[in-house]
């Protein structure tokens, strides 16, 4: 199980400071839309630049033009790049295609798509390596969680890894990882306390078992 | 009816040569998704300081954090931003709310969208100001198009205006404009065109019937 840190609300030059305090602990830093959309691919090319150890994932939300979209990430360094579920299966398969031209990685984001269970499937038919189940800032907001849509995709999905994020804190993690996914996301639940170094280290702990 | 130009396979400086040649015959110039992706939110500053008189479009697709990310292109100065249909209600709240005390608009994306009629009535109902219907690149390539969605949304849609996407050319434009949508956005039907000027010249005349 891999712990990867997703940095929102933040500009370079403090995601640079919030990784410098966890990175012995995270196996890969997301590069969080906002911060796509406030900074462009400057800030993917940075952070891998001033972390080279890291895995850098560019949260792009792709919802179309994947093949053009995934190339100009990894221009600037992107180990996983994320499109959208919610997509049409042709911009899935750009970006996937790409993917293997450029050697990295491609993780579905599942949010906001309607059935879950069908469209794990067939994602998982198109050779993605990540589907992540996902529950946004806004429904955050009100209340929702994607424990349970977890569990879903745990039991179709065959081929590619599985991925949970959104609003996963220290207090809730233990649940998340009796549910045994590839991969952990947590954003706030390092970024908004006051000791990130040691909340991150206890997860790694969690999650190492 | 007005028109949009659509830029989004250029950087800064090319997107505003391109401009320079058409601002006489456009009323909204789009900063497209990839240029955002490349450039960050400078791409719409840039282009909203050089061209003032012009509406600037933030084509950010946003798929959650509503509220955040209409701040964030409003300080930018972004005139209209975009949500996708596909996302929930309450981030597509948000961004109108948040529009709304910035005095800027919001346009839904359907790109995508399952259910083009359904949706846009529940869109329609949430106070945004345009429903634009998108067919993406990658479902161009399939040899799709946006003319049989825009009678669907004319039909449906009561309070927002309409406004139609995706591989609008010369040659097609009469066919778009006999729909009579409120928006009409042209990418690489003028940006791709040796006579730029020209060609969007005849396509204002189209639009002005």
């Amino acid at each position: 199980m891999q712990l990867q840190l997703a940095l929102d609300l933040v500009n370079i030059e403090e995601a640079k400071e919030v990784v410098k305090e966890v990175e012995q602990h995270i196996d890969i830093v997301e590069i969080g839309t906002p911060v796509v959309i406030n900074e462009g691919l400057r800030a993917v090319k940075e952070i891998k630049e001033a972390f080279p150890s890291l895995q850098v994932l560019a949260d792009l939300k792709i919802m179309d033009a994947g093949a053009y979209e995934v190339m100009k990430a990894s221009e600037a360094g992107a180990d996983i790049i994320t499109v959208l579920g919610a997509t049409d299966d042709a911009t899935i398969k750009g970006a996937v295609d790409e993917a293997r031209k450029q050697g990295n990685k491609i993780l579905v984001d599942m949010i906001n798509v309607q059935d879950i269970e069908k469209r794990a499937k067939e994602v998982d038919q198109l050779g993605v390596d990540f589907i992540c189940v996902h529950t946004g800032y806004d429904l955050q907001a009100e209340g929702e969680n994607s424990f349970a849509q977890l569990q879903i995709i745990k039991n179709v999905v065959k081929n590619a890894k599985t991925a949970v994020a959104g609003g996963i804190k220290l207090d809730t993690l233990s649940e998340v990882v009796n549910a045994d996914p590839d991969l952990v996301i947590v954003g706030g639940g390092i970024t908004g306390v006051e000791d990130k170094s040691g909340v991150a280290a206890q997860m790694r702990n969690m999650i190492n078992g």
